[in-house]
């Protein structure tokens, strides 16, 4: 990477979405500047999957932001609240779960957009997507929209300088199949990735969660094996 | 107050805007809930202020949220930039000076709407003026509009119940003078509060960066002392 290379955001959560969209960002010329958050998440070998994705792909700069939402509580992520398992495909993305956290990704692209300022950076990538997701609002593509024309107003450099901030979301209309595929082009190892919400005290993904639902689908249909470490029994869905 | 009163969100720093925001969010019928922020700022006086006022005020729920932005930099507030002193009255609020934190408020308001959400509340208050202000873009009212728009689109309360958000922002055209004396007639003690942004090792305010100039004119012109504890010399503001 040289000085020329424009600086990117790109919110790193150490999930099969957010490491691809890092390897696209970095395909696409930006040098990345990953920041990833914790946040007392239930899942947090997240954190630790996103230092060694950041390692591996030799991003310019990786921070890690530390807050406590479980003071807000609210989900099955930040409270005693059970996470939703075995549910079917079809059922996944009909109204928001239990694993939503509130206005999580505007906490997370607010911190982005703080980070880009100072960088002289204009691009922030998130890897939401609104196709096989969780049903959460704000994945939407009009929710994304609204926060980019937030951060013009918000912004030193948008009212100053005239910065127009860019929120890239390159996975948001792709499928799971796609997306692994994509990785795997670009060479993503995603041995390296946490996915799952409810981790064993072992650390092996339980396999029935949503995001273990729909990242088993992804490998399914990309048709190569998952390289996850689940529990045993594995599930109705692996 | 009963269970009746709606619950609001109140971003309380500690200086004279917030805490007039406080009661008047109180003479409104709200229960209030404050919300502090330790966000590795220079002025972390104004957090002990946060939390003598939200005593003071019987108020229902007060946190205090604590992330570092000294990491990203960037303000005379959050790295090893000066703080602008001795500015007369007609420079402040040209220009957007080094004190300006990116995205703070964007940051603030996050973490606002995510613990609205999570309480049942539809209203979060804010303490910005774009009349005796230091020109910070997100204290204006065109920023405030455009938060409001996302907060309906970010969360399952807004997508799944309708519910609406409402940004208050109930000093946003007044004078300093008519903040203080509306507070004065609400009766808010101005001494537990803190606006300085550069304060003494003995905890006293500068007098003379554009937090305190504007405090003193606020005084001044409402004909009251301010309680204020200073270094001396004073300044020529005073």
């Amino acid at each position: 990477m040289t000085d020329a290379n424009p600086k990117a955001v790109v919110l790193l959560s150490g999930g099969v979405d957010s490491t691809t969209t890092l390897a696209l960002a970095q395909q696409q010329g930006f040098e990345v500047c990953a920041l990833t958050f914790r946040y007392g998440q239930r899942n947090a070998p997240e954190c630790e999957a996103a230092r060694r994705i950041a390692r591996r792909h030799h991003v310019a700069r990786h921070a890690i932001v530390a807050f406590d939402l479980r003071e807000f509580g609210g989900s099955a992520l930040t409270a005693d609240i059970a996470v939703p398992k075995d549910r079917a495909l079809a059922e996944i993305g009909q109204g928001i779960p239990a694993t939503y956290v509130p206005a999580r990704n505007t906490i997370f692209l607010s911190f982005a957009l703080a980070w880009a300022e100072v960088l002289g950076a204009s691009d922030i990538f998130i890897g939401v997507n609104a196709l096989d997701y969780s049903g959460y609002p704000d994945c939407r593509p009009e929710y994304v929209e609204a926060f980019q024309r937030l951060a013009d107003l918000a912004t030193k450099a948008g009212v100053e300088e005239g910065r127009r901030f860019r929120i890239h979301t390159p996975l948001i209309t792709m499928s799971k199949n796609d997306i692994v595929q994509s990785g795997l082009r670009l060479g993503v190892d995603y041995a390296l990735t946490w996915s799952c919400y409810d981790p064993s005290p072992h650390g092996e993904a339980c396999g029935r969660c949503d995001a273990c639902v729909l990242r088993l689908k992804g490998f399914r249909e990309a048709g190569v094996p998952d390289p996850a470490r689940y529990q045993t029994p594995t599930g109705a869905h692996r």
